[in-house]
Formats: structure tokens, sequence, C-alpha cells
């Protein structure tokens, strides 16, 4: 789809310059020292060659069509350039020249301009405020980055600029080869999910890395980058976090869920390995790039020194990856060929004195006994060490049946050893922890791909009845459903609700609980009341006539002296629920991603320790599942000290509900169930409440 | 101290060889090789000459003193050399060779006879199984490392020798210069006390740095690491956290107080420095070296990129320090000297294009600037950008007044520019991240060493009460002390309690409860029983006599029937206490560090959320008041929602009274007050218990 900008067989450089140190000579320069082997065509007015290649005035001059064009002009010319570009047949442009979206609102105009100009001409468009792209399968250097990469299957796309250098840089001392690198600056036209669906269907890239700030379409990124995990490994470092405090939304869920936490969903969702530091870019882009999959969790340390070998053991179980117990033959095969004093348990410690041939015997028993899953090869440079060799000895060994990494520790005298596990595509790290971080990237990348197919149940539910209260409340602008409309939706979507009903006297109350029987509870029902409690209009556990009736005059009395302006529709007396454990459920759509689904235990644990999961919507069992057990109150769900446990798929059941309702209804904004009481039964709506959007002008929702 | 084993005039070497490649030729070689200007003494009782030195059959041959005496022969025969070692007055001995305690049994014995012919003639023995030590002082090289690193002031020391000689050369490889690498080995001796001692009066030694597995006595290494870290700053790495589930202990503080957290608290109490990796020991060691030391917290981020820009800034605030918001004179002077695009707020962006001299602007005015407490500088490798030269524009401009650091990002293209700052004494990072995290373990250390005097309050207590309790019960081997007594010895150090009283009969409970006053509770008093409320023995809420007639029938049958061996000394009755937040103090002797006191809200915030923290005794107000701070369920103690607040200080006093009474009695073993009742008032003790220590057979205590 993007094939001529990554495959062109001719290239115009508007822009192009004598002068080295300009950015329009060192491009040209780049397109030539490679083995492109592409039509290259320089367009200055002012030049007759350039770096020995014939110039053109212009475009028009020039005559004929080009697959690629690059500008690299100042930004007030770019517009032309840009419809030359399209005349002469270009199907992609790249704009390296700054001066758009980034300077403010006439940029953005400027940057808006170029965009429907190639979209007229059904061109692709890179930019602006790029460094241009590297394609090595065909040896094309169309960036003013300095030099060609290495070859190789990690593919880079990056927001920044600047870091796509660093990584180019990063990439070539650390020996890992690159097969595309792009900088997709200021994203007008081609975007991260462009990138994301191009390298999953580039055979040459078998690790997508992504520096990314924004994202342009949480929908689309979702998929893309779902589709592309499912076929490699999708690294992204995502920066730019939400300055603490922007966000003041309504109710409980929306508090809680700030952007990171739904960029942390669908990262999760989508199979994206998530790199919190640029170190942890590279160190996971080198695993994946060189080694197998990590079919299990069970790591064997193979070391010549005792400590390191602790390290690297303390991490394995930090990290949730298990120190493998070996095989008994693994065991009596290692005491044959190493020394006494060695330790054949896990950490194997080779010794001090080990020689490459210890090494290469230990990595071979622990690649043939199936209790290892993954192998950390530990070397600290001692008297009697021979990196090099050893590095050697063992990269012989690996037969590529499971992933095996390296620490080789210190500096300038494993060098050479670090040098020789480049050569042989084994991944290496300045410390054990950082070596057993990237296999725990890869394990938890494993886990995503081998999850149970997600079927998302769809539930038999109302749905024209939801649709005609929300209409309704849309069109009279009543955007806040307190408890009744809010249990109306949920009881149409298969939830329970204690029996209940509107009074709008103290008789009507009184009657209502006789009819429904004792205890009941009495809440006030106004659209202008967000906290009921607050303002003293919820009484519990009401057990005769006369305490319906005090509650009912006193309710009404203290709302209308503290809220004069509430509208008071009546008082909702409804069945006491029975008691059981309190949680909540809730929804928050985030602008980018979409439904946030939250769950928590209610009351301490979610307003004291904000102990809660988030899940993109919609949601399978198995997914709300999880998000229960992920929960640090979860062994409360369980049952503690001998308490009955809840009915945890029950719980499953009303996240999956929830998920089908906000799917359904993208008007919904926000809701919040809290509380919902849980038992070993079914679960009982206590609260609840939901906030709609309003309705544009077309007569739809605004988003 | 250790005078003669760092700075020695002779030296012999008892095992020298003549065969390049074994540890007594090596460790010769490396003798001679340095600046070392003292005598070397070769013994071997077969050679004439090693490397041009005359060689002795033995020290008695030689027949004159020695300072130092290394010894790399076989274990078996290293006893008959220390003897001659001791003979020939030598002050320090070396034990290089390996095949002691780390072997076993034997191995042990045989280490402390070593240790204790050393002893015998006041000589301190480094070893066995050790590397040797280097002193860059005086250019000796005293060990089989291979090479002698630059002069600087970082000093190591490491409880494993192949951990050194990886030290030593990544120090090598990122130009960091050392003053004393010492490899402990088993630390028969010279433990990491002498070392924390010596390395802190050592004025050649700046930073110390120590990689230890484990601690031989918990309160000398305190001692040592407080004096030490009030002087300089200690960074270590600790291995070898203890296996899950090793500890089995007694109650609630015992079972939540790890190995590792008490680790925790005694590096925090002392100051110590924790890495949590190897690349964060370097990294930290560096900037302490290298750099003066923080003086608060607000960071100024310079950077040639946006993204790394804001890859710094999102660490700033995850780490607990500021994005330094800069003074208004900053800005206009940045505005005069930075071109118009550039971003003058914090990051300050000087461009993709950015020379030295638009670096060097950025950093003279941030250092001017005295809202800015510590500055990062970002380098991204571009077109235009000069790595070296930007270095050392920017290291003449650092005047010391505040620490600078760097993260050239890159590899090969940035290598220039890191020699630079390597020299000119600038610390240089991978990424930024590494960067901010070394800036925020200097903020930690920095907070400690400004901390206020600590002043341990000594409140006035019975102590002579609770003596004659504790001697008592210890001589009647009955260590486990429930409610009633625990209670005594609590009312002893000043602690509430309801009243209350034991009741032998169903009369003399009615009796007790009439007296009293009603509501009370009543609790089955046994010294067998430690779960009285999971046998029935608990009964809360008693509003009249007929109730605590039944209560006390029923109590005493049940627990005749489920705990039929159990001792029943009566039924305690007490007044109920007040309502109020529920919390638990406990204290846990850890083998190793002391008693460690443990704050946390009762109920599920315990049981469930874990949510305690830890304290190493005696602790000041101050310390009893973060330990409370540091919960993640504070905000209840405060008063949530309108509800008032409890009286903290009056909790941190409780704490200090447990401190106390556990530094009074190391015969206390366990320790929990759980709940302590606390209001805007008084705190209560409801329910108490402990645990002694056996008496041994000298009539003192086992510990």
């Amino acid at each position: 789809m993007l094939e001529k900008l990554f495959n062109p067989e001719s290239i115009a450089v508007i822009g192009a310059s004598r002068t080295p140190g300009k950015v329009g000579h060192d491009i040209l320069k780049n397109l030539l020292t490679g083995d492109f082997s592409g039509t290259v065509i320089p367009i200055n007015p002012s030049a007759d060659t350039i770096l020995d290649l014939p110039c053109h005035k212009s475009l028009a001059e020039y005559g004929q069509g080009v697959d690629l064009c690059i500008i690299v002009i100042p930004s007030k010319f770019v517009i032309e350039a840009t419809r030359d570009a399209i005349k002469a047949k270009a199907k992609a442009v790249m704009v390296i020249s700054a001066g758009f979206k980034e300077t403010g609102e006439e940029g953005r105009k400027l940057e808006e301009a170029v965009r429907d100009i190639c979209r007229s001409g059904s061109a692709r468009l890179l930019g602006p405020n790029c460094l241009g792209l590297i394609n090595t399968t065909v040896g094309l250097n169309a960036s003013f980055a300095g030099f060609m990469p290495e070859k190789g299957g990690i593919s880079i796309f990056s927001q920044s600029g600047a870091l796509c250098t660093a990584m180019l840089d990063l990439a070539a001392s650390r020996h890992l080869g690159l097969g595309k690198l792009v900088s997709i600056g200021n994203k007008a036209d081609i975007s991260e999910v462009d990138m994301l669906n191009e390298l999953a269907n580039d055979d040459d890239t078998t690790v997508i890395v992504g520096y990314l700030e924004d994202i342009i379409n949480g929908d689309e990124f979702i998929k893309a980058a779902e589709t592309a995990s499912a076929g490699k490994p999708v690294v992204i470092l995502k920066s730019g976090t939400t300055p603490a405090g922007q966000k003041a939304a309504a109710s409980h869920t929306g508090v809680l869920a700030g952007s990171e936490t739904a960029y942390g969903a669908a990262f999760k969702r989508s199979g994206v390995i998530r790199a919190d530091t640029f170190d942890a870019l590279f160190d996971y882009a080198a695993l994946f790039s060189m080694q197998p999959l990590l079919k299990g969790k069970r790591i064997l340390i193979i070391t010549n020194a005792g400590g390191p070998g602790t390290m690297a053991a303390d991490t394995v179980e930090k990290a949730g990856l298990e120190v493998a117990e070996l095989d008994i033959n693994t065991a009596s095969a290692l005491k044959d060929k190493l020394p006494r004093a060695a330790s054949i348990g896990n950490p194997i410690d080779v010794l001090g004195d080990a020689d490459p041939e210890r090494y290469a015997e230990a990595v071979k028993v622990g690649q043939a006994d199936e209790s290892v899953d993954g192998i950390v090869v530990i070397l600290t440079p001692q008297a009697m060490t021979q990196p090099a060799a050893t590095a050697k000895a063992i990269a012989e060994e690996i037969d590529g049946s499971k992933p095996v990494v390296a620490a080789f520790m210190g500096g300038t005298e494993v060098m050479s050893g670090r040098d020789e596990l480049a050569r042989a595509g084994l991944p290496d790290y300045d410390s054990p922890e950082r070596a057993v971080d990237a296999l725990r990237a890869m394990h938890e990348y494993a886990l995503w791909r081998n999850r149970p197919p997600r079927r998302v149940t769809r539930f038999r539910v109302n749905r024209r009845k939801v649709e005609r209260i929300i209409r309704r409340h849309q069109q009279t602008d009543r955007l806040f459903l307190g408890e009744v409309r809010a249990k109306d939706i949920l009881k149409a979507y298969g939830f329970n609700t204690p029996g209940g009903r509107l009074a709008s006297s103290t008789e009507d109350a009184v009657e209502i609980a006789q009819m429904i029987g004792f205890p009941v509870a009495m809440k006030i029902v106004s659209p202008n009341i967000i906290h009921k409690t607050d303002l003293g209009g919820v009484k519990l556990n009401l057990t005769n006539p006369a305490q319906v009736e005090d509650a009912f005059d006193l309710m009404v009395m203290r709302t209308r002296q503290k809220a004069p302006e509430a509208v008071i529709e009546g008082v909702f007396v409804e069945k006491m629920a029975d008691k059981g454990l309190e949680v909540i459920i809730g929804m928050h759509r985030d602008e980018q991603f979409g439904p946030m689904l939250m769950f928590g235990l209610g009351g301490i644990f979610v307003e004291v320790m904000k102990d809660v999961t988030f899940h993109l919507a919609p949601i399978t069992e198995s997914e709300a599942i999880q998000m229960l057990k992920a929960t640090r109150s979860y062994e409360m769900l369980e049952g503690k000290r001998g308490q009955k446990g809840v009915d945890i798929s029950a719980i499953a059941n009303c996240m999956q509900r929830i998920s089908q309702l906000t799917t359904d209804f993208p008007q919904i904004r926000e809701l919040d169930i809290n509380p919902l009481i849980v038992t070993d039964n079914e679960p009982m709506v206590v609260d609840a409440r939901m906030t709609l959007d309003e309705l544009n002008t077309m007569g739809r929702t605004s988003r």
C-alpha cells in the first residue's frame, strides 16, 4: 500500500542543494550512497548539476513522472511543490520541512492544505516535519540521517525524528540490524496506524518498534496493533503522560481512569509490548528479533559467579517468571561434565575458572531439558575467562528451540565476547536484571499470543426500551440519569434490582412499602441531586409504616432546605437488598479508546485504596474474570476466614452485560453501579447512575 | 586501622609461582606492575627467582618481618602459612585460596582456625576465598584482577570476587576513577562493617559502593553505615532475597515482615542508597562521585529534541521530583540567546540544529536560576549536532553549584561527546530515564542527610513491673502472653485499656460486669489459645446480666469441646471500648536487625491489602508519624467525607512507647496490639498478645 514510498523507482528531491550540511544536499547524497538503483532527480532552479547529477529547474521542466517526491524547501513554498508533485503523478510525497502544525494555527492550515492536495492525487504523504525514511531491503536512505544501518528484521517508526537518529546510532553500536526506519513527523496523513498495517505485512520485518507521543485514532490503532501483534511482536515506547489534574470528570470511574490507564488498557488489549524506558525498547527488540518465543516461564541461569546468579534469580522471581527445576537427567549429565565444586542446581555455577567448554556443556543440557523454557547465560571477566571463545562455544550449541540470552558483565574485557554474541544472534545485556526483564516482556507477549480466542457473548436484552429512554432524555437535555432511570436501563439489560416504586406522597410511600414488604430503603429522586447521601436523601432499613412516614417527610423537607432549586420527583421506596459484598462496576468513555470498564470492591477499597482495574469494552468472560482477579482485594470475593465466597462468574456476567450496553449505546458517556451487592447468588444493583452525551445539531450524539 | 592491609611497606606472597596464568604468578606480577614502592617477597620452596625477584623457601628463611602476607596455596596448607605469617609479625593476612566455609563444615572449621591464629597475633584477615584488593592511592594491586583502574573517589567492597572484576572492567569503560577495590570473600574477619568504617575515614574515598549477599551483624552494620552515610554516600546492591515461605512466624507482624523488609528498613535508617540493579550501582556512584548534592528537587531539562525531553519530564514526575518552574529572568535571558522557535519553558528545547553555544547558554542560565536544583542535558545526534564540542561547551559552564547530568543518546555518533563528558566529570547516561533515576537516588540521600536530629523520647514507665512479669513467665516457660498479661505490660508502659477483670465463675462474671458497667465484652483466657475468636471465645456488646451469664457458660463449654487440652484460666470481662478506627501496632524481632515495628489500619487494610509499614526501633516521633503517613490508607486517619480525623500524634506516641518497651526488653520476640482503637482522644488497647524468648541454660534469654 505504501509501495511507492518504500520502494520507488524514481525520486525527485525538490530543494536539492549543492551545499554540504544543508538537508537538501545531505538527503540527495544519502540517496546516492546506498544501493538504491532507481532514478534520482534533483530539482533546484539555480543549479545545473548537483553531486554530478543533472539538475532540473522544476518538476515540470523535468517533464516525466516520478514515484516519490521529497520536499525540502521552506514551508511557505511547500503547497506549490506538492501541486507539482501531484502533477508529476507522484504516489508518495515526503515533506521534510518544518513550519507546520507544530508552529500553531496557521501552520496547521498549511499542513491540511498539503494533505488535501496529496489526497486529491491519491498520493500518500509522509510528514511534514520529519527526518525521512530508510529501507535497507532496497538500500534506500531517503533521510538526512547519517548512515545506512545493517540489514535486519527490526523496523522502527517514530514520532520524534531526533529519536530516529538516536535509535539508528544505538542499533548500530549494538549490532542490531534494521529493516525500515520511518520518521512519521506531524502525521498529517501517514500515521502509526499505517505503519502498523504496512510493517505487519512486510516480510522483511520481524519486530515492529515504535515511539509515540499521541495516537490519532484509538479504535483504528487497536485494530491495527492487534492485527500486527498477532503476527509479530510490536514494542512501543509511549511518552507524554497526562499532567495530573487535567481531568475533572463527573463520576467515580472518570476520576480513576486517567489517559495513561487507557493507553495501558489499549496496549494490553492489542498485545503491544510496552517499553517503559528507552533502554527497554532496544532490550526487547533485540530479544524478539534474535530469539524464538518463550513457550513457558521456567528460566535456567548459567553463571561463572554466585553473586550475579543470585541477582538473576531474584529478578526472575520478581518478574513473575520461575527459576526452573532441572530434570534429574540434566543434573546427572552436568555432574559428568562439570568439576565437582560446580553447583548443578539452578543457577548452574560453572565456577570462576570456567572455560568455553563448560559453558557450552551447560547450555547444551539446559537446551535439552524439557523443564527449561529459556536460558540466561551470565559471564563475569575473571582471570581464566575467555569471553570471545565462550561466546562462540555457546553460539555453536544454540539450536533455536528456546530463547537464550546473555549478560556478559563488565566493559572492555568482555567486549570481544559481546561482539561474538552479536554476530551469532545472541542478545546480550549489561546486567542480568535487564536480560531477565526482556524475557519477562517476551513471556507476557507469548501469553497474549496464546490467549484463548476472544468470544464476546451477546446477551438477549431489551435494547429498544433503552433506546427509548436514552432518546427521550437526550431530546429534553436531561443528560444525567439518576437511580430510577439508570436502574430501568440496567433491568432491560438483565440486571436484578430490588423491587420498588416511586412514591409522590407520604401515604403513597407507606402503601408501596407495605406492598413490597419491610424492611425498605428510601431515596430522594431528583435530576439535580447527584450525591443523595450527602443531603440526607437516603434512609435504609426502615421496618414499619411509621418510620416510612417520618423518612418521607424529613427527606423532602431537608432537600427543600438544602437544595431549594432541586426538582423533587418523589421518593423511591425499595426493598432492602440482602447482605453481601459491595462492588462497584463503572464505565468511562475514554476520548481516544472508547468505553473503559472499571471494576473494584466498594467502600474503602475503591475510595481509599483505589483498588480498581480497567479493561476496554467489549470484554469476554475470561477477560472479565481477569479484571476481578487483578484487584488486590480479590481474596475478599473468594471468601475469607471461612466466610462463603461470592459468585465470581455472576459478577463477570454483569461486566459483560455492561460491556454490551456501552457498546450498543455510544451515547452513554459515564456509568456507575455503586454498589452492586454480590453474594453466592444473583448480584443486585442497589444504586446506579449514568451520564449521556448531548445531542448535536444533527440530532445525533456529538461523538 | 587496616593501615598495613591497604598501605604495607613489605608484602610476602606465599605460593608465588613462575607459571603465568596461575594466581600465585598473576598476583606477584600485579604487585610489581603498579607504582607500589614497598618490598615484595615471593615465597616458594622450589624456585630461586620469580619475575627477577629473589625467592625464599619460607618466611622463616627470609628471616625479616613483613606487613602483609598474601596466601595463595591450597587450603590444607593455609593454617601453617598463617602461623608463619604471624611469626613474621604480619599485621595483615590475605587468603586468596578457596576451600573454606563455602565447601561445608570442615572448611568452616579450617576458616575459623585461620582467623583465630590471625587474632592471636593481632593481625587482620582478608578473605579467605577472595580476589584481593587494589589501592590506587599507592599504586598497589594486590589482587589477581587484570589491571590497575584510574584513580578516583569511588571505593568498592564486594562479597563476590567475580563482581569485583566486572565492576573494575565496567568502571574503566565508563571512565570512573576508583580509590580502593576490596574483595571481602568469606568475611572470616574483615567484613562489610570494617569496610564501612575504614572507607568512611578514608580521605581518598568520596563514594562507598558495596555488593552484599548477607550481613554479619545487623546492629554493627547499621551503626557503621549510619556513620559512613553521614559523611559520604554509601550505595549498596544487596542480592539474595529470602525464598518465599521460608518464614513461618507466629504472629501477624512476623508473617508480614520478611527479611527483605528488614533490609529495607535498615538501609533507610542508616542512609544507605539502595541500588536495585547492577546498572543502578554505577549510575548512582557516577553521579555522587562527580557532582554536588541536590539541594532540592526541582529539575531543569535541556534537550535538542522534544520526545526525549518529554520522556525525561515523565520520569521526573514519576520519581517524586519536580519539573522546575523557571524564573522569569531565565525565560527572558533565554529569549535573547536562543532562536525564536526554541521552547523556553521546561524542558528547554534548544532545537534539532543546536550548536554547542546554545547548549552552553541554556546550562548557564539554568545554573544561575535559583528555582532550579539540578539539570539534565539531553542530546540526540542530529545532522548538525556536534557531540564532542557540545560536551566541552557545557563543561566550561559548570560551576559546581548544582548537579548537572547528561544523557547523550545513541551509540558511535555520540561516543566522542561521552568521552568529553567523562573527562570533564559530567556523569552521562544511556537514556534520560536513567539520568533522572540517579537524581532521584541523590535526592533521597540528600533528604536523609538533612533530616532533623534524631531524638528518641524516653517515657516514664513502670519498667520493674514488666521485668517481673516477663521473668516469671520465662522461668515457668509460659512464653506466650495472652490478652490479660500483655495488657498488664502495656499498661505499665502507659497504654490505656478498657477496665476489666478475670472472672472464674458465672457469678463472678456478672458481678464484674455490674461493677464496671454495661455494655461489656467477654473473652476466654487460656495460655493455649491464640485465636480466641475462631473458637467462639469472644462475645461483644453484652448489655445485661443474663447475657453475661449465657456468654460465660457457652464460652467455657465450647472451649472445652473444641480444645479439650486447653487450660482455661477464666473469662476476661471488660468494658466495651468506644467506637473508633481500628489500627494494628506490632513488633517482630528480625534476626539480623532487631526490633522491627509495624503499623497499619486494622481489619481488611492489613488482612487483605497488606497495607502496613515498618521501621526499626528505636523510633523518633517524626519517624513514627512518617510510618503512619506511608500507609496507603493514611487518609482514613485524617478523616474522610467530613468524618472527624483521629489523633495522629497519640498513635505516634503509642508507636514510640512500643519502641521503648521492645528496646528495654529484648526478651520480647513478637508483639501485636490488634486492634488499638483510635479516636480523637486517647487510643485504647482492645486486644494484645506477646511471645517471649526462651531462657537459655545460663538463666538469660537465648538471644
